[in-house]
């Protein structure tokens, strides 16, 4: 097959963020793409040939949207996984496979795949309702403190709790979900593992999630993670596994837990481009975005390593905020060394709206991180 | 200005393949961006906000175009500068100024800038038409060989021709020329001077041309330039010299001679993204676009020394294939280490056009231009 030429179509489910920088890479190698995405403010609308409005979770429309590629792939996990698995007996090339979605999408049966593949992952159980969780509390069979999550649709945060009484069940979906065991944990870690069709395999640096000491939200995506080299080399064996378990093909972002005694935790994936991976557009010699790309369209993949130290801050919109958006301060942050913001062009704010990120790069890593804490303490996302 | 709003607009004039890797970078700071261009199959149609088709030469049409924007900027020289000038005076922010493009358009009128200020060039006369040339020689006062150039629209080697015999002027444009010394040189280089409106000014590291021994083209851009130390700083003092002297603002791309004393000559400039700065997109911390952009908003500008050592290699058009293009091998220099292709997406081939350029970075520049060497003998663009 010819990628470089318009005979090829790749098609992309969702028009977010991540379509959009996939999108851009799309350009060096001047791939025709369409992207599938229910809203016509859709970031994607600008930098695509074909913009298809439709229901991501609507089996006709990414059917109909799908017969027309001859690749497809994903910016979001939550599309209609049986038009998927349709299309990919229809021989369209579906990366990830509607399979792996399918395991994906419920966090119970993620869990079950892991153990099913001896896959390191925290203990936990399966519940068709969250009140079979107080029947397993009153009779023993579940301690506090536990971790609730719900089975299906949650992301960014979203459902997921931290259970230590009962009360904190009051208010939460009645639906499946799992408790898992609450891991105490050093470092949170995550590896990108880029997969081509030919199976050829290679893996970008451990990165490390570093948390606000206070408000336990990660504030620092650190590449590469500050950590002993045999913890890096057990984490990337791990996602390695992952990624082969899966027999996964374009990059699948696997997220794990570094316990207090050094075991690596698989916590969990997604089989796109992920937020763990922004710093790869400025320090690595291959951007996570180009190497999807690479991936799924069976081409070689590129070089993984850093060619500098690169930290990554989310831009989220401040607390007491809620209108139109105004980066306050981002002019300062533009004089500091090798600091490269990245704007989504969300036209409102809100209270921990993801609105962009910030990339610092530094031929030396601490000091990339100490300027990542002026560009934290500097930026603000307010409203006018 | 709030240049990360709606209410400002960014024109662009020119909707080629230096647009389009422009507006990428508009993205990164989410700047709603306008491009005039005549033609609808302009690369830049799919990366803006607005496309507005018109003739670029035409003073209505830009005229008309350039008061819809805050700031106006080109992506090629050979715009209506009277329309410009016009815009100027009702408060639009032209970069680079019509006054430099009137100076540059010309170049006769560059070259006696340069003198006017003093900065270093290779000697000339200028004639009104070629006839006056063959005058000149016939009475003594001009002496073979010498270089013919055209004084306008000439561009990418057209306008340009050495002349050793009175034959050789036989089928060349008729007007206004200038006849310069053929000046043996070691080297060519260039220097990217990045200013902002408050003059604040950087540079890129000096580039070194390499040619073909036996072709006279140029076969790779080389970054840093392996020359000495003296003679690069030469080279960004001569560089920033002619920025200052046209007060530009934005990029300005300086070739530059670096004789067989070290002598630095200035050949000519552009006051835009060039050729020689498309391996900062991978070698720099601040590629020349996202710089350019800086530059024109009057933002802070970015760090300018390399990640990495970079080459930078042109894709063109292979002699004696005409028709649908193939990118034969591409995927063979794409297993090779640090290599990114840059396809510009044009559909037809012919001999020796402009098809798309290739990096290639490491953090040992030597290897980079090894691997470089490996690519132009692997990948041929050819026709189906």
């Amino acid at each position: 097959m010819n990628y470089f030429s318009s005979d090829f179509k790749l098609g992309i489910l969702g028009g977010g963020q991540l379509g959009k920088m996939l999108l851009y890479n799309t350009r060096k190698f001047d791939i025709y793409t369409c992207v599938l995405e229910a809203s016509n403010k859709a970031p994607c609308k600008i930098a695509c040939d074909e913009f298809h409005l439709g229901d991501l979770m609507d089996y006709n429309a990414v059917y109909n949207f799908g017969k027309q590629v001859d690749v497809l792939t994903i910016e979001i996990e939550n599309v209609n996984v049986d038009a998927l698995e349709t299309l990919e007996n229809e021989g369209v090339k579906v990366y990830p496979a509607s399979n792996t979605l399918r395991t994906i999408q419920n966090k119970a049966k993620q869990k079950l795949f892991y153990i099913d593949h001896n896959i390191p992952t925290a203990d936990f159980s399966r519940f068709a309702y969250i009140s079979e969780i107080e029947d397993a509390v009153a009779n023993g069979g579940l301690k506090f403190p536990f971790v609730w999550k719900a089975a299906q649709f949650g992301y960014d945060g979203n459902g997921v709790k931290v259970v230590r009484q009962l009360s904190d069940l009051d208010g939460l979906p009645k639906g499946e979900c799992i408790a898992e065991n609450l891991v105490p944990f050093k470092n949170e870690l995550a590896v990108i593992v880029a997969r081509n069709a030919s199976g050829d395999t290679k893996t970008f640096p451990v990165v490390e999630m570093e948390f606000h000491p206070e408000a336990n939200q990660v504030e620092y995506v650190i590449c590469p993670a500050r950590i002993p080299d045999d913890v890096a080399r057990k984490a990337t064996e791990v996602a390695l596994k992952v990624s082969k378990a899966f027999n996964h093909v374009g990059l699948l972002a696997v997220e794990m837990f570094q316990t207090k005694d050094d075991a690596i935790l698989v916590n969990e994936v997604a089989p796109r481009p992920h937020n763990s991976g922004h710093q790869t557009i400025e320090a690595s010699y291959t951007s996570q975005f180009e190497q999807h790309l690479r991936a799924i369209l069976n081409l070689p993949l590129g070089r993984t390593d850093n060619k500098v130290g690169g930290v990554m801050v989310n831009l989220v919109g401040a607390e007491g905020y809620t209108g139109n958006v105004v980066y306050q301060n981002i002019e300062n942050i533009m004089t500091m060394d090798g600091v490269t913001p990245h704007i989504y062009g969300k036209k409102q704010t809100r209270p921990f709206r993801k609105m962009g990120h910030v990339t610092i790069v530094n031929e030396d890593l601490n000091e990339a991180r100490r300027i990542a804490e002026e560009v934290k303490k500097s930026i603000k996302v307010i409203s006018e």
